[in-house]
């Protein structure tokens, strides 16, 4: 495993485990986190300020990480209120490995769209 | 450039040019495509026709991969009769490199959730 997939890991780990030192330990002073879909942008001790106070009971689980060159990704099964969701998360890092740049989506369910029944399996 | 980032790279470029004999060298024969938002799954060169039948004017553009172990990730921009859509891709792949697992999300923009405007710009 690379040192960044170690450190996609670690940054789930200590999340879910509310571990914000250990979660620090990880970022960039300069990171920048995104969410394109709602067009929102967070700096540095931001994103911990985020999740510290981002409301319900809400946890974290990777599900799998690619890692390489200077970047990785990650598939997040996530649960708030009990409620499943996915997190799909593109990270990448400066020369000493901490994260320096996030961007992240959170895909909804929705309907198939019509026309292609007879080529697709339901699951 | 990993091998399997030059096969992210080659797919998306052969499918915008609906190149099919070149996606088709690119894909196992045991491929499986799933977009777990509407569980749908398609099989082998079920996928070829999923895009030769897809509607619209449809476009793809790469705009960045991950890859790394026997794994890739993609970052795709789209366009569907012109409006902006956004692909995110994880590929898996064989001994041979070939594409054998393919699973894909279609995000959609949203309003953000209340309460952290304080915390967020927006772009």
């Amino acid at each position: 495993m690379s040192d960044h997939a170690t450190t996609v890991r670690r940054f789930w780990e200590s999340t879910e485990a509310r571990d914000w030192p250990a979660l620090t330990a990880l970022l960039s002073p300069d990171l920048v986190y995104e969410t394109e879909q709602t067009r929102e942008r967070v700096r540095g001790p931001g994103l911990l300020r985020l999740f510290q106070e981002f409301p319900g009971d809400w946890h974290v689980h990777l599900r799998r990480v690619v890692a390489g060159g200077d970047a990785a990704s990650s598939i997040v099964d996530a649960t708030l209120d009990g409620e499943p969701m996915v997190a799909l998360t593109f990270f990448a890092f400066d020369a000493t490995g901490l994260v320096t740049r996030i961007e992240e989506w959170w895909p909804e369910p929705y309907e198939p769209p019509p026309g292609r029944a007879h080529l697709t399996e339901r699951f």
